[in-house]
């Protein structure tokens, strides 16, 4: 459930907490991205001491491996996983969209077929992937395994039973994604199968309970879509802002710009129900956050930190666009940690140098060093963020940090 | 320093302490390898916790990246790779010989051309690998680099001189490693020039000083060489063991089989000085550590343990050869924990079916948590191998872990 808190007064933004059946989490949050029931290179005992107070998996990633039933069998994904806290799973409505339009249409949210490893993205790059693995109809969706090549069959009501069986605290319907290319007819046709699917989910939600004991209220949110049309964003967030969700997300395509994203924002949050938690997905660029965060959006997450960091890129206030990139040779024998105001592991005991020769050797070792300065990195701008929102200063933390960058 | 604690009365193992200039270790100790400044998966930090007194980095792989010299402008290994314990620094000789002989006969201590990666070997498997990369002359081994084919130059005396760069507590003298394949003549030969190479790298150590100034004492070890002959190993030992080194370690080839190993140390160990530190190279099979224990062998370094958990190969006491692989089938819905005896982060928290699942599908989490667990299963057996030693019963352990398997 969604507590509201402190309200900005010159933007949208608000502080609030989650209570989920795994604990309460303060918001605006960041919210790290565990697709296969772990963030890549970090275990999931690391992420309390980093800080990180929710993370999401990927209810289509599960499915294909190891499946839900095992895990079900295993006390669901926080037991099976060694994460107690709170925990949100995907629909696998941007995987089927990545597998099929996305694919021959060459984009995702920014241009890849492997959509948790893209976000905070506005410029499609037009690179068709080939045929679509997927068919969608009216019932829903059919696509073929990445890993086997096996048939499977997502429809609204058997994705809520898969993320029953899963046990996250915070689930989401089945959607259908567009992609920045279909036109406004296309769009408007794949927004109103959305809002049926919403109804489809809500009704199975309600005629079913989680398998998994720790986890007796599941929290459902809706999908708002309807593409960059101004009409139809509106539309959609009206109808699925009245129906009994605990909370909503906005989906789908965000369009061709940064400016396009935040008109999607624009249109959609004032429809949206103020005592609901509200998510974007897959966006978490620094600057997109403050716009995010301004316009009423509570969590957001967002695979980006986590791989740009395994890529050699670490966050750092006041550099470039907050970031640095470790291959870089003026870093070798840099002795600094890479952010000397972090207090995370790695700043606390690595040098900047070090970082780049494991970097360069290919080490394990460096994956999870990276990431664990980018998530802590986010774990503390949202910290601030907070604070600045509950004292009426969140215009000047954005200028502070967009203007520095 | 070695200090000598207590002796076995029906073997020649023997407990004791290491003394160096970043802390004293206990022995028998297992040496964890650090090729290029860290555990493969597990950053330094996290070898504390787990219990490992020392490590092993190598002076060939760290001179060609990121060179000693930007190592040494960073203060030292120890301080460059952020680890303040006992650190031991191999020489590069089996290096050099794994890129000439090695690669020509397509053999290693067990059959591969990247060292670091193999150990414990007893098989030569028979795949020449075509050219060598190396040419070894009386006055040292030139080289071309693995990374850029740049050409380089090890001498006993440079190779000193690297490592003084690097400032580890334990370093090697650059010796001639022969193969299983080499005949008596060339394997003579080979031990001779080692002889004389050590000579030339017992001056050059005298003549210097660590350019580290955390590190002020460096202890040097011989290589004692010879290849599977016993005439020739005595000798070496004879002679080695002869010289002012505050340490001795076996190299070069141990032999076709676990027995040849076995009359290797039994040929070598009597000779040499019972005050001084030995060390056994590149060997950790459970069944070798006993082995190698129970002749007189104080530390050994051994990259498979690390190595094959990264393959998905986890110790479980009392399982065929005290291994399991997580691969298999029967492990999908196990809700155990690797080892239920044991006490590291990855048997506390996590199962052996997540542990498969992350194997699976390819998670670098994966690597670190399976990483952790075979190295404190090494570092407990250790432990109780030092207990078992003092309290006169290692012949019982012996059998309790050998007959077990």
């Amino acid at each position: 459930m969604f507590i509201k808190c402190c309200k900005d007064t010159r933007s949208l933004a608000r502080t609030g907490r989650l209570e989920t059946a795994h604990g309460t989490f303060d918001t605006p949050s960041f919210v790290a991205v565990a697709t296969r029931g772990t963030v890549k290179a970090v275990e999931p005992k690391a992420l309390g001491e980093i800080g990180v107070q929710v993370v999401i998996s990927n209810a289509y990633h599960l499915h294909l491996r190891p499946g839900e039933d095992l895990i079900a069998g295993l006390n669901g994904l926080h037991h099976f996983a060694g994460w107690n806290g709170p925990m949100m799973t995907d629909s696998g409505g941007f995987q089927v969209f990545s597998l099929g339009a996305g694919k021959v249409h060459g984009v995702g949210k920014v241009a890849s077929i492997f959509p948790d490893e893209e976000c905070g993205g506005n410029k499609p790059q037009l690179k068709p992937q080939g045929k679509p693995l997927v068919k969608l109809s009216e019932q829903g969706a059919t696509f073929r395994s990445i890993i086997d090549g096996s048939e499977h069959f997502f429809s609204p009501e058997n994705v809520i039973a898969l993320q029953r069986k899963l046990g996250a605290d915070i689930i989401l319907v089945l959607d259908e994604c567009t992609s920045p290319l279909h036109d406004y007819d296309y769009t408007k046709n794949a927004m109103e199968r959305t809002h049926r699917w919403a109804n489809r989910a809500l009704l199975a939600f309600e005629q079913t309970s989680s398998d998994i004991f720790s986890n007796p209220r599941q929290l459902l949110y809706g999908i708002v879509q309807g593409g960059a049309y101004e009409q139809l964003r509106c539309e959609s967030a009206r109808i699925i802002g009245s129906l009994p969700f605990d909370g909503f997300a906005i989906g789908g395509s965000l369009g061709r710009s940064k400016e396009d994203m935040h008109s999607v924002l624009d249109w959609t949050i004032p429809q949206l129900p103020e005592e609901k938690g509200r998510h974007l997905l897959g966006i978490g660029q620094i600057e997109d956050i403050f716009a995010a965060v301004k316009r009423g959006i509570d969590t957001f997450d967002c695979a980006a930190p986590t791989r740009i960091a395994r890529n050699g890129t670490v966050f750092v206030k006041g550099a470039p666009r907050h970031r640095i990139n470790l291959r870089n040779a003026r870093f070798r024998d840099d002795s600094r940690p890479v952010d000397e105001a972090c207090d995370c592991l790695t700043c606390r005991h690595h040098s900047r140098a070090y970082l780049r020769h494991l970097h360069l050797a290919g080490e394990l070792s460096y994956y999870r060093l990276a990431t664990i300065h980018n998530l802590r990195f986010l774990v503390c701008l949202m910290r601030d963020i907070r604070g600045a929102i509950a004292e009426g200063n969140l215009q000047e933390l954005e200028h502070e940090w967009l203007d520095e960058q």
